[in-house]
């Protein structure tokens, strides 16, 4: 293997290998990531361009060692972990917006850059890329996960906005998946191939985004309920109004006595009720947010009985502040455990009509551990979290919280459900894609993945094994 | 071949097989299509399960003998043809809904159900299937050309409404791409390799489809242009405004010219001006649609000064008269076709800035084969057809209108478009499938095809060749 980095050093230069210990560190191990592996690369490497990548791949290929490409390391299933080394490919310096079409509502970009950084350099023309992960991610990364975020319940996923990918496969062959229409049914799809594969059937080097008008207005609305299942109910009769919100997002009463007690100071300007709630974002012209707000505001009258009261944003400060404390949740979480403990934060969906029925069973389980459990979703995709805080240094603790995860899954899957709804598998969740799809749908994936990777050499140990 | 009909009639009853010629013929040649093969199938065969599907496959696998699925019959491109002769797999008597889930807002149905009468079953769940191709198509097609429509520019195309399929492989095997959540990031996006691979990686034998809320109202507008290239510079600012149309259509002045002389007697009420003419359907709250169309209409006042007159309905009457103007034009113009005469009619898209240019360009190259032509466009997508009526006995004829096409397709790609946006490539559009691609993408196509189908004898001679 380090013959494979001398060599990719010889090729790209001696500035593109790095060997230090703090870097490779930095790129095999995440807090953040409830699935670590012990094992490190050999070497970070830093290409440039897609031909760089493709001098990588074929050096790795002629000696059989594995590359695992690394985004910015926001990923939480161990997505970007090296349980065989090899070479971690680092894309941080392909960050390029390569070419805008505002015309043609898209852009053309490097694996390496930032979402959000993207969105404000194209916001003066009025659009934007309306997937939000992470806020550190990079769009190489949130292509490889499919990752989505709250504006999947009107947006869709990353699957959803990617036009075509230009791929280095494991032997150095370079693919560009289509041109750049809008709409095509020309050949198989394998852009969306790609996108979720996590780096497994080859290197995403180049990323055409479909684009999206920023609405012309928005706001924010929240509601709490009695218990989860009163706001399951009503999210249902929101969903199928045909009004087309822009989120729909629940977060339990923990996560609400939480806002209240370690919230930013703008959070903490208001007295949350500690029940579960729904936050609402709308968006659309300003007339139209206004008709959304009295309907919806209607719809959660009747379907309650008047028994929940409808909030709504009265200026602009207060929507921002409405919305933030729907955006640090998870932040506020991480940051008031105690010393020592981790949380495992894990993601399933299920069909929208058994949302509310897996919830509460989700958190039965947690106070059954006696744990500091609380449930995050994103409701209008039947789509939740649940963070579990532990200390792993007791093994039994950490035994019975991954064995919680576990009942999740399956119950998840009971109910027809999927063992991750935008964090992907990684190395974290083998098994349970295992048992979502069975032996003849993996031995599908496998085929395929062998027909493209015949060495297995591309992110190898993740989504299956050989 | 004979021997495979005879073991599947064995296995599946006398009367799952026939040998009929009409029926072959039926099964093997299609009017609408532009492009059909003079090769027959030896024997059509009616599966009722997946299992029959899987037992036909098994018999056709052991003896190398090509299966071909057939839905309704409806594609253009061949993409039902039987090039290699083989066994024809009608999927009619597949035509149940197995499930339907409201609180899911999903339905699980077998290929064989036609489109519209699944709309017409679950309208009163206040929800429907998007996609609007030919209203004969059945779902199984639809799934095999990731087909669209008008609805397309609001909804997307076919593979956003697949949940999950169930596919049986070339050598019988039965594999379920998914479980039944609205989102999820577990594992390879099989379910989008099969949807658009038209029957050459497998058969589907039952389709989970997301389905939308029915809008609570809509509406129709039309404007006409002084010329395609201000119809489509207006189209350019109402998709930018971020008011989410229903749909946005252009119609040439040929297809103008035939409503006021040959349209249905609903259409014939008005006079249509002879010039190309956006047809846009709004939909929402009925709130949401009267400011709607309001906006537009400034919209489209500031965009041309004032000299495209606005016109909406003002009636669910003139509503439906003036949407079925849209929808009754193929078939008009097919109905008007001098005998002995045919329509070529084929698919592109293109950025959307491009769109007004290959328009013009198409109109240029017909007009001077001195042959009739028109056109009709999904403009909010980029996609627009040509149909072309020319004489299939007058071999120099044929042969130019053959040629123009194809520098259709050519200057479509110049654009970075693609050669097929709704209609797929059957064997008619192989050659403009490796223009739009390259070598090493179609070889990565043919990689993944050979993974799967290592005899190719799943529907051989389409997408591209061995």
């Amino acid at each position: 293997m380090l013959h494979a980095a001398e060599e990719i050093a010889r090729s790209l230069g001696q500035d593109a290998v790095s060997y230090d210990d703090d870097v490779l560190e930095h790129h095999g191990h995440s807090d953040w990531s409830t699935s670590n592996s012990p094992e490190r690369a050999v070497a970070v490497v830093y290409p440039r361009s897609t031909s760089d990548v493709s001098a990588i791949a074929r050096i790795c290929s002629r000696r059989d060692v594995p590359m695992v490409p690394f985004g910015a390391g926001s990923s939480v299933e161990g997505n970007f972990s090296q349980p065989h080394s090899g070479i971690c490919v680092d894309f941080s310096y392909m960050d390029s917006v390569v070419a805008f079409h505002p015309d043609d509502m898209d852009v053309v970009v490097q694996p390496g850059v930032n979402w959000v950084d993207l969105n404000t350099q194209i916001a003066s023309a009025g659009l934007f890329a309306p997937m939000d992960p992470s806020p550190t991610a990079t769009v190489g990364g949130m292509v490889s996960t499919n990752c989505s975020g709250t504006n999947a319940f009107r947006y869709g996923t990353m699957k959803d906005w990617v036009l075509n990918l230009t791929v280095v496969l494991a032997d150095g062959t370079v693919i560009k998946t289509r041109r750049r229409p809008r709409k095509t049914s020309a050949g198989y799809n394998l852009t969306s191939l790609f996108v979720g594969a996590e780096g497994t059937l080859g290197m995403v080097t180049e990323i055409t985004l479909k684009l999206a008008p920023i609405p012309q207005d928005t706001s924010v609305a929240v509601v709490p309920f009695p218990t989860i299942r009163d706001a399951a109910a009503a999210a249902t009769e929101l969903i199928r109004s045909g009004i087309q919100l822009a989120a729909l997002e629940i977060m339990d009463e923990q996560q609400m006595k939480i806002l209240n007690e370690h919230g930013s100071e703008a959070v903490r300007r208001r007295k949350w009720a500690e029940l579960p709630t729904l936050f609402l974002k709308f968006s659309g012209t300003t007339e139209g947010v206004k008709s959304d707000i009295t309907r919806i505001s209607d719809i959660v009258h009747a379907t309650t009985g008047g028994r929940a009261p409808f909030h709504f944003a009265r200026s602009k400060q207060e929507e921002a502040d409405l919305w933030a404390a729907r955006k640090e949740s998870l932040f506020t979480m991480a940051s008031i455990r105690p010393p020592g403990t981790e949380l495992w934060s894990t993601d399933v969906a299920v069909p929208v009509s058994r949302l509310a029925e897996i919830i509460d069973w989700s958190k039965r389980e947690c106070s059954k551990l006696g744990i500091f459990a609380s449930v995050i979703g994103h409701v209008g995709d039947g789509n939740f979290h649940v963070a579990m805080m532990y200390d792993p240094k007791d093994a039994e603790q950490t035994r019975r919280v991954a064995q919680c995860v576990h009942q999740m899954m399956a119950m998840a899957l009971e109910m027809e459900g999927t063992v991750s709804g935008e964090h992907a598998i990684g190395i974290g969740k083998k098994d349970c894609l295992r048992d979502e799809l069975g032996p003849e749908t993996i031995g599908l994936m496998r085929q395929l993945k062998r027909a493209v990777d015949p060495k297995w050499i591309m992110n190898p140990g993740k989504v299956f094994d050989w």
